[in-house]
């Protein structure tokens, strides 16, 4: 596996690099971005991987999720994914809208044509692009952990209760944790894995929590302001399913803040000392 | 003078503003950020301004500066205006080159058609904003200070000199400090104020000090990989004008650092805390 260097940026005493490679699971050029801390010769180091949401590529957390202070500090990679394959191949939504297709692959492996082809994303996440990391990259593979950001959150809360051993910590920024009972849930996976709402269940946090798979704990942060919180997002299911469940839930409700970068930048710095502590353990 | 306000963000516990508003002196409507950190109520806080470089607009610093933890910590108010007037009747670089015209005012006031019109960021940015800033921001207008990025750097170092009691400290990354020597200056000033070379001397960091202005002590930041360094920036022309005039100059040059947001997001901290502990004496 090759990779291609897209650019290269000295930051916090690191360096923030952009890279590109022909992906086996989406047949498409990928590209994605990490971030490696100041470090010593030979050093392996924990790795943080972080799942965006709808429309957003590797950049908008590379620009604005202000994590490189707290990676730096205490020796973390950072890795940030594409949302969806993209290119002039790949299907789309056939109206173009922002929640589905292009920018909006829901961290699912699609079962269904046209996007069975491409849109394999849950496949990329949990394998393809950690044996590239581990690869390139000077990290340790058995100290890793996932966060993400609504429709990355749902991607991070779901790949971490299905690999509870593969990843040491997970968290969320205003995660989806209930996609079959939501809109952008149901347009998702209903397109990606098609009707029969059984198959639904291996990407629903809610519904993987209710038929039995557990993980260490979470950490979870949403915005009172939120304009999705009550249609999209639903955290209060979350709560209920992890108390019924006994998973230890930290679930804070911020007041003011919204789904925005500007949210998930402030308590950015927390998450990273958080994963960083499971990780050293 | 009324502000239209385009968004409002929470964000580190305060608030993230972009505002419009219609412009005395550019005659066009101008936008800027506002960063407003918690505080008290009917509490007066110091101001910041930050001037940004070529290309930019209100928006890069105040996405990827990374200067809100610091403001919020430290009660700093973050003013980021544009960096020249836009819309379709103002002129343009003639060949639409990235630095002359839109998004490369220089912060001077143009005295050639068809740039004297418009382009009077000089006036914008030491009169007509901080009035609007008093106006409608807790803000004490005896506590600011000014610093810049590249052709920012030039204008808070211009404007400091010009200005040493209205500004409490002024500082810069990668700043052009001596335009009248440099192809983006030559064209910029030219373009601007005109072939008669005297007129540069007010709006070239360098000449200033020639000329006996003096400013209380600067604080510069730049990186050795920076592409436009030896061709554009050189700061070793401010190291020797500085020691000739006895104006104490804080110079870091740092190893493997760019002109980009990765390299001043790095030390924006730095510059918040400096400005933050001038502004309070």
């Amino acid at each position: 596996m090759s990779l291609e260097t897209i650019s290269l940026n000295t930051s916090y005493e690191g360096t923030q690099g952009v890279y590109r490679h022909a992906s086996r699971e989406t047949k498409t050029a990928m590209t994605f971005s990490v971030y490696v801390p100041p470090h010593r010769a030979n050093a392996k180091l924990p790795v943080i991987y972080y799942l965006s949401g709808l429309t957003c590529t590797h950049a908008n957390v590379t620009e604005k999720g202000e994590f490189r202070r707290a990676c730096a500090e205490l020796g973390m990679v950072f890795v940030a994914p594409d949302t969806s394959p993209r290119g002039e191949g790949v299907p789309d939504d056939p109206a173009g809208a922002y929640d589905f297709g292009l920018g909006a692959g829901f961290y699912v492996d699609a079962t269904q044509p046209p996007f069975a082809e491409n849109y394999r994303m849950w496949s990329y996440v949990t394998e393809e692009l950690p044996e590239l990391i581990a690869g390139h990259f000077p990290v340790d593979a058995t100290r890793q952990s996932i966060l993400g950001h609504s429709m990355g959150g749902h991607g991070a809360l779901t790949i971490a209760l299905r690999h509870p051993k593969r990843y040491r910590a997970a968290s969320a920024f205003s995660p989806i944790v209930a996609p079959s009972q939501v809109p952008w849930g149901i347009k998702a996976l209903g397109g990606y894995l098609g009707g029969a709402r059984a198959s639904w269940r291996g990407h629903d946090t809610i519904a993987l929590i209710e038929d039995g798979a557990r993980f260490s704990e979470f950490l979870v942060d949403y915005g009172d302001a939120d304009q999705f919180l009550t249609e999209q997002l639903r955290p209060e299911l979350l709560q209920q399913a992890c108390t019924q469940a006994n998973i230890p839930l930290t679930l804070r409700r911020h007041a003011g803040y919204d789904h925005s970068y500007y949210f998930i930048s402030t308590f950015m710095d927390d998450h990273i000392r958080w994963h960083a502590a499971r990780l050293a353990a």
